[in-house]
């Protein structure tokens, strides 16, 4: 949690004058952020959300991103819409950083998973994916399967004795998943990173989702194991398939996924759980000392990965 | 900036079922806080505060504060309102710690302090002054003269080489102050913490007084060399008299200062250095490494005192 970069009222008065949404009465960092700052400022005409996009972000992506969510609530989906200046332009800067203002959402991210999150889900993902359509810009996954293969080599686990068992399970994992990984299935614009924390909801109903600051074009069943991975697994370890078969047969309702799709869940959900791993696995071992969030536990994600291989079928997943 | 304990959507939706407030629509962490943890909740009813009062508050103090809130706005001063349960209380438990739920308040707060900031604090700290008159509890300043002399024994710099001139200068300039320090003026509630960050204002205009948790009953003019302290010293060290004028001046419109306080306004200041610099030191020298918060710099308040030794009386300041 952090506010990487710090603005004051006279940076954001100037910044808000670009804009024709009030003026400013009000603000604060949100705590929350991990990847990039937030702050929520209220204005005399209501209230947004202005993120300052720091280090970890590629600026050549932000316009990707932003595009994106104005093509995604220009079709009805409930996530932040960008804000433009009187200019028109909504990609901006302020305080050094590349910046935009986006609209805020209602609703508040569930610390405990209910069943009923996950049906809510699933429709609210099927519903992402029927809305990329059309999208005209694309952005390859860079942390799909050709990335595992040297994120896997820069964590350089070969070189410390205690984890060169790690090192050859993931070994053994990465070249079945090569084998495994399929080659064509129904794809467009997915979310990549629809953890909890980027879901809001109003109750059971999922009401907004946010931080599309993953996305990119891939398999859209992707998508749909990295929620198995994020949403369906107790803390206890263990894989609750009644929210499983929630979650897909809502997606289902919405986008009903065809036979490949089908086969390939197994193989694409260890790929959603090596991808997790890898990343957490990464920063865990690179995270400077006294740096302001603390790292995943990437384990978590090595116990899913074993989970899923014992998997036989999507029958598994409660389809 | 920091949260120190986590709120989760349940835990928050049950805490909000004993008030009478509206239902959860959202809520987020509020990265500036340095002392408790800050939520700004957001309900069908209105938009509100919740604190949890972590370590270092002393959780028998949190009566005096809460009802200090209640007593000045019910006199028309413009602060968080502490809101009472169903069941008529406002101090109540949440995830372990002393917690609270406050109205919000419109406004920001300065980074840049205007010479019209200055007046208008000056104002609204009298009014202060004047509303907390017939306010039924007491709590001693904790951290007035009598701390002084224990509070630079615990920084210990007498043990290490490189702090021994500053040693002897503190310690010289706390038997100035013994000698020195006002016997009898008049007193009452105090803010004792009127920092920028502490009041927040709607163009040049203060809209509100936050942050209660230094509050105690002492002279009322030591409220005021805090202020001159926080509020009237440029980044290069230098005091603006013109912002003191600003300052003292619309201060004595509403509440003026009898002769005693002017003539002690030199060592009320110089005691409100030596207060920030001390526990500035203190942490300077004791947080643990990696800490959510950065310490501020204790030399800022070193330069403010020395800057207090060379003043010959009360004109310095705009009187």
């Amino acid at each position: 949690m952090a506010v990487y970069t710090q603005v004051g009222d006279e940076d954001l008065d100037g910044f808000l004058r670009d804009y024709d949404i009030g003026t400013l009465t009000s603000f604060s960092g949100i705590a929350e952020g991990v990847e990039n700052s937030n702050f929520l400022v209220r204005t005399t005409a209501g209230s947004w959300i202005l993120t300052l996009y720091e280090k970890r972000v590629n600026p050549d992506d932000l316009p990707f991103f932003l595009e994106l969510m104005r093509h995604l609530s220009g079709r009805g989906l409930s996530c932040p819409t960008p804000v433009a200046g009187r200019d028109g332009i909504t990609l901006r800067q302020l305080n050094g950083r590349p910046a935009a203002m986006v609209t805020f959402l209602e609703g508040v991210w569930p610390r405990r998973i209910a069943p009923e999150h996950c049906r809510s889900l699933g429709t609210a993902l099927a519903r992402l994916h029927l809305s990329g359509g059309g999208f005209g810009r694309t952005r390859i996954n860079a942390l799909s399967l050709d990335a595992w293969r040297p994120l896997l080599a820069s964590c350089q686990l070969e070189d410390r004795e205690i984890y060169i068992g790690l090192f050859n399970e993931l070994n053994v994992e990465l070249r079945w998943l090569e084998a495994h990984w399929p080659r064509s299935l129904p794809h467009g614009v997915i979310h990549a990173d629809l953890f909890p924390d980027n879901v809001f909801f109003l109750g059971h109903d999922v009401s907004g989702i946010i931080d599309f600051y993953f996305a990119c074009n891939d398999f859209l069943a992707y998508d749909l194991a990295v929620c198995l991975n994020a949403w369906c697994f107790e803390n206890d370890g263990s894989f609750n398939v009644t929210k499983a078969r929630l979650l897909v047969s809502a997606y289902q309702a919405v986008r009903p996924l065809d036979e490949a799709e089908c086969s390939a869940l197994p193989a694409l959900c260890r790929g959603a759980a090596i991808r997790f791993l890898l990343t957490r696995l990464y920063d865990w071992l690179n995270h400077p000392p006294g740096a302001l969030v603390r790292p995943k536990d990437p384990m978590e994600y090595l116990k899913k990965l074993r989970a899923h291989q014992q998997v036989r079928g999507a029958g598994a997943y409660g389809l």
